[in-house]
């Protein structure tokens, strides 16, 4: 018999990544709720006719798609067969795919619950996703996403609140970080002054490169790409815009003034910083024109956040899209959100070891098993201790005693309990602390105090 | 634009539904954790050679297939398309399957990571599975199991643990059940007294009538059945098996006397009663013969809780299997577990409306929305409010009063907090209870207190 594997890209997780994992996402989940959030789960399979065409056609590659039950063969012609084109064949054999994102299932569920949602509808959804990407390292078939939108609302006081969000997750979770903020009306507006609509991306990454190549290369790069010498003039307050976010913000207002979206762009940036001035943020902020994540996809503000001291790329990231459930033929709903990278969260907490001692902790103690007549004794000892929240294991089998304590070990259990005879008899609970090989002699409320 | 839908069998879970299913999931994790089992989680995904040929033939046609990504026809003749043998063909361009049940993974993933894992190993795992059934009321293609497996270990501290696990959880979910035990070393022993091994199900079938229809037609059915007559009458004190489980067990220790594997089950299933005993179960537990649950599965107990004041199948089950790993190739380990239907219980609580009201609730407290200059003024005291836990939300926009206050009733929202000039000037927050109506005057420190 072969050995048993797992498909590529895809991964086990063991109790001590579970408990990681779940620290990650509860620490989210919490959040989120405390803002007002509201969970929602939708299906792992779509109808193909829900994802096909929502995510490029790289994307349409990418979807696993799921074989029709039965025999799926019966309809199709020989010439059908016969053509040998995996794409057009998948089209009659597959009605169904994998969720690829969290994004489009969400529009999905807001056009097909529209009806019994109040909106603005603010919503959170934290499930895997799955992608036929080459799998490598950091990258995998199978991830989770954690998203937090609102839909239904342009106030800018839910951007205020997502960025907040960030702060406090972040805050949370003792990562150092730094949250980018742009906008992609400013972007649009700098296109406009300077005449280059269609050249947006080219710029911002030139402009990106200029702490590493320096302004003189960064020019040149500008005007290898096509961009006129004039509009290269008009860049520079662009390209070496520095200072406080309040100084970039008066720049901008400067260099933008005769582009409406510019402006209504600058605009709404300072309202998103005076407001988190107000609440008060304990992550770095900075206003970074070079953020152009998304670009198609984005109208209004666009976030994302690095880590301080790990070098990996964006941890999280989210902005304002309008028409999100356009493609659903429902328009003028507006959305902003979210997406919290809990692989990647996960490779940052694991590098920084900055996992709370109790978040990966499991069962608090240990009842060493003598035998069936001691068992007798400490089953209720056991009970009383469960019903006091404190997670209690007894070793299954009276095993030799080095084996149990291997146990307790293997699994990090912090305290071993022994009540052999002389315990029995004296009504005691011999408590044994693994880390420093202390045992003390105890009776069960004192052992449930300091377990407690 | 056609409307947008979700492939049948499947389910959208909304904000309330999440909040309810959150609730399960949590109280049976909690107890989980409680007893010392540890998470594990499996990909969606698994290799079909890991799932085909587990599951029996009807199971082999009921697993959701994924399409091999790329040019999945590229190696396939011309004779094994036009063929048109779905079944056959779908092993070429299908690799992966979408797990069927959280076992066989779970087996897998015991065979993967043997030298890793510390035996005993008691897991828990809490996943969605898919299975291509016909979908009908109450049952769904992607529906979720919890499950509790101890393997490593023969102890029947473990089977002892598992049922006090279910009177714990349903305990605590107020559900009033029966947990109905067995032995199939039992049914193997009457099979074996009678001389009839392999009607063992016809047996138990035509046992299971026995208040419907009477004695006399149940050993009628028998005789159908063509069991002879000196068998039934051997099987008469077993079928008239009544009175406390104490007597039952005395009962059968006289007919099965005759059969070493009958008095081993008699001797576990004494052995699990006399413990439960010492503990203490404030469920209804029930030695019952007829339970025979996947026979072809279990080796030893057989676990099946059904709920006393709703018609509804079994909502919880389990046992005991020898050899769970041996189709992997690992031999001589053995397994104990138990597995609570999640979407079973929920309907259960639903119908008897037994949850808990602060577990389905979200956002305590909404902000009205007055304008900007308001907005300046309540967000740090919201960010206050959420410093302490409270779950709090602003309604983004100033919009009219009656659409922000029907947004916290749709919501279910309990308090509405008013701060406009007046309750600026005085430093004071009008907060609502929009369950009674009631306004109050209030300090932020009062509002924290009064919420939290």
């Amino acid at each position: 018999m072969s050995q048993p594997s797992i498909p590529k890209g895809t991964r086990d997780f063991s109790p001590e990544e579970m408990a990681k994992r779940n620290y990650i996402f509860d620490t989210i989940r919490e959040v989120f709720k405390l803002y007002g959030f509201r969970q929602i789960e939708t299906p792992a399979m779509e109808n193909l006719s829900t994802l096909m065409g929502k995510y490029g056609e790289e994307g349409d590659k990418l979807l696993f798609k799921i074989l029709n039950s039965g025999d799926y063969l019966k309809d199709l012609s020989n010439e059908e067969l016969l053509e040998k084109n995996s794409t057009r064949l998948a089209t009659k054999i597959s009605e169904k795919g994998l969720r690829y994102d969290l994004t489009v299932p969400f529009a999905r569920y807001v056009v097909m619950h529209r009806n019994e949602i109040t909106f603005p509808f603010k919503r959170y959804q934290i499930q895997p996703v799955w992608r036929a990407d080459r799998p490598q390292k950091g990258r995998y078939r199978e991830f989770f996403q954690c998203d937090a939108d609102i839909v239904g609302s342009d106030s800018l006081i839910n951007e205020v609140e997502l960025i907040q969000i960030a702060d406090e997750v972040f805050s949370r979770f003792g990562i150092r970080v730094s949250i980018k903020l742009n906008n992609r009306k400013i972007l649009s507006g700098i296109a406009e002054i300077i005449g280059e609509a269609e050249k947006i991306t080219d710029i911002t990454v030139a402009i990106d490169k200029l702490d590493k190549i320096g302004l003189e290369k960064v020019n040149e790069e500008l005007a290898s790409k096509g961009i006129p010498q004039k509009a290269i003039e008009q860049l520079q307050p662009i390209i070496l815009l520095q200072g406080t976010n309040e100084e970039k913000l008066n720049t901008l207002k400067t260099v933008l003034k005769d582009s409406e979206t510019g402006i209504q762009g600058v605009n709404e940036l300072e309202y998103i910083l005076n407001k988190l001035k107000i609440v008060g943020m304990r992550c770095e902020l900075e206003l970074d024109l070079t953020l152009a994540r998304g670009l198609n996809y984005y109208t209004g503000a666009i976030i994302e956040v690095k880590a301080l001291d790990v070098q990996i790329g964006s941890i999280t990231g989210g902005g304002r899209y309008d028409n999100l459930t356009g493609i659903f033929g429902l328009s003028g709903v507006s959305g902003v959100g979210i997406s919290f990278g809990a692989d990647r969260i996960f490779d940052v907490l694991n590098q920084l070891d900055l996992y709370p001692k109790d978040s990966i902790q499991n069962t608090q103690v240990l009842f060493v098993n003598f035998g069936e007549k001691e068992e007798a004794h400490i089953l209720p000892l056991i009970l009383k201790m469960r019903q006091t929240g404190i997670s209690t294991e007894i070793f299954p089998e009276a095993a030799k005693m080095k084996k149990q304590m291997s146990y307790a070990d293997s699994n990090k259990i912090p305290y071993v309990a022994i009540v052999g005879e002389n315990e029995i008899n004296e009504h005691k609970i011999t408590l044994k602390d693994m880390t420093s090989g202390e045992q003390k002699s105890l009776s069960l409320e004192e052992c449930i105090s300091i377990l407690s």
